[in-house]
């Protein structure tokens, strides 16, 4: 019979809370999850819900049993967590993040790392623009990206397995990227998108109807406008660099497009279309969920 | 028993393709479904498909048959239709298109407009990214707003029965607007997001596996991204002036959010989130088609 795992999940907000529903339906392993949550009512609804087995408000007992360790906390969070209980972990754990930059949080977490225990640095590419457990849903993971960024230290037999219980929860394909190109491809398909939102409903002069006037383009751009700023400030700010060199990107395809609109210049603006849409399309071939959607 | 309407839909794209099927949904009218299309294949899989009753590829009889003309055309498509065919409407037709732009349109067909026949300037705030009948689909009508641009010459019993049509085929808002504040609404709403999907995708870095990392923000905003060049090069360029001015608005917005992540100004960024966040619940508050999906 195999070995029941236990999992310890810090923080069970909307991707904690996730990741608990999630390896409550999975079948691949037997499981028992213990939750470690500030917000008691918070660790009763997830114990009500059957997403946990057993919640603590601080560590207690739950650390010393934990084969794994998943934090789902904003990257200042993670740091602290590992600083304060370094001496609460079991020997041989894997600790495993979700945050969405890398270079920095490895950096700092890798020296204050104990013996005995490996940290697998991930990022789960499925968010939700609202936050708390109560908006915890596991299907958000179906087909979804996962990166996780290897450093040195890693057990390669560490990192098998959490891509393997990654994958039991449905998520599709668990890449493996240096945390520098993470943090720059982040700064583009993530941070970038939610400057976008965030400019253009800002953007917007105020007293008009506008709900009246809009369609799905102007629903879907500005979804991700509705935005944990205490977690979004600070994920900004730890990958400035990178966030700003993709907003320059942008910010030169928005000139050039800009300048063609001004000349009327209708083939050049039929040719932005057309590499637009040549892109567009490659992107939906090598997608897997929207490969899945046609 | 109710008297039946003789429909004309001129151009069987996927705009015109989803209000011949809508129309042969819907149980408000007993309806004659007629299309005029330059492609033979296209009416005759609309003929097949159930979605008109009889089609032409130039008009012989079916103008002088219809109570309604319904114009799926691009911009210059509508003007040059009733330009060649002011002779061959019925009496008291009622005339109307689905233009992503108004002010110019409005301007260019009245003068060329024959006497008896009342044209009802309108747009469908549904669109898709896909073009031609095969993609045409009548539920993407459903909650979707749709703006009526009335003229002095429209009779209103023309168009409060136009409104009562568009209701039956599941628009939810029929809203009356000037036609230049339609012009300038649909910058801001429609072509900007346009313009950002086209820009945001275009300004990746080639030779990146951009799929592999990518979330469903990055899905979503550039889904439109893969655009009917041709049509939206002559929306662009007839609503110029009102499209500037929404990249004028956007492009300071941007910058503002750009000083306030080099400043590492935490608490600058977390307001301008605490704005959009705001802007973005009172959306979805007035907004039906999101208002249903909660």
């Amino acid at each position: 019979m195999q070995k029941t795992l236990n999992i310890a999940i810090v923080g069970l907000g909307v991707i904690g809370g996730s990741f608990a529903y999630g390896l409550k339906q999975q079948s691949d392993y037997p499981v028992h999850i213990m939750g470690i949550d500030h917000d008691a009512a918070t660790l009763k609804r997830a114990l009500d819900a059957g997403a946990i087995d057993e919640g603590e408000i601080v560590n207690n007992l739950i650390l010393k049993k934990a084969d794994i360790v998943l934090l789902t906390l904003y990257p200042s969070g993670v740091v602290d967590f590992v600083e304060t209980h370094r001496e609460e972990f079991k020997e041989g754990a894997i600790l495993t993040d979700t945050t969405g930059i890398k270079g920095d949080i490895v950096d700092e977490v890798l020296p204050i790392l104990p013996k005995g225990v490996d940290f697998i640095f991930g990022h789960p590419m499925a968010g939700k623009e609202s936050k708390g457990f109560a908006f915890a849903d596991a299907d958000s993971f179906k087909d979804a990206n996962y990166l996780l960024t290897p450093v040195e230290s890693n057990k390669e037999e560490n990192l098998d397995f959490i891509t393997d219980l990654l994958k039991s929860l449905s998520f599709k394909r668990v890449r493996r990227v240096e945390p520098q190109i993470h943090d720059e491809m982040i700064a583009y398909v993530s941070q970038l998108c939610h400057v976008i939102a965030v400019s253009l409903i800002n953007s917007d002069k105020t007293g008009r109807d506008t709900a009246d006037f809009i369609g799905d383009s102007y629903r879907e751009l500005t979804r991700i406008a509705k935005i944990n700023g205490e977690l979004w400030s600070e994920l900004f700010l730890y990958n400035k660099d990178e966030l700003l060199g993709a907003m320059d990107n942008f910010e030169q395809q928005f000139q050039r497009m800009r300048t063609t609109i001004e000349n009327e210049d209708e083939s050049g603006l039929i040719s932005l279309f057309e590499e637009s849409t040549a892109r567009r399309i490659d992107l939906e071939k090598s997608d897997s969920k929207l490969s899945n959607e046609r």
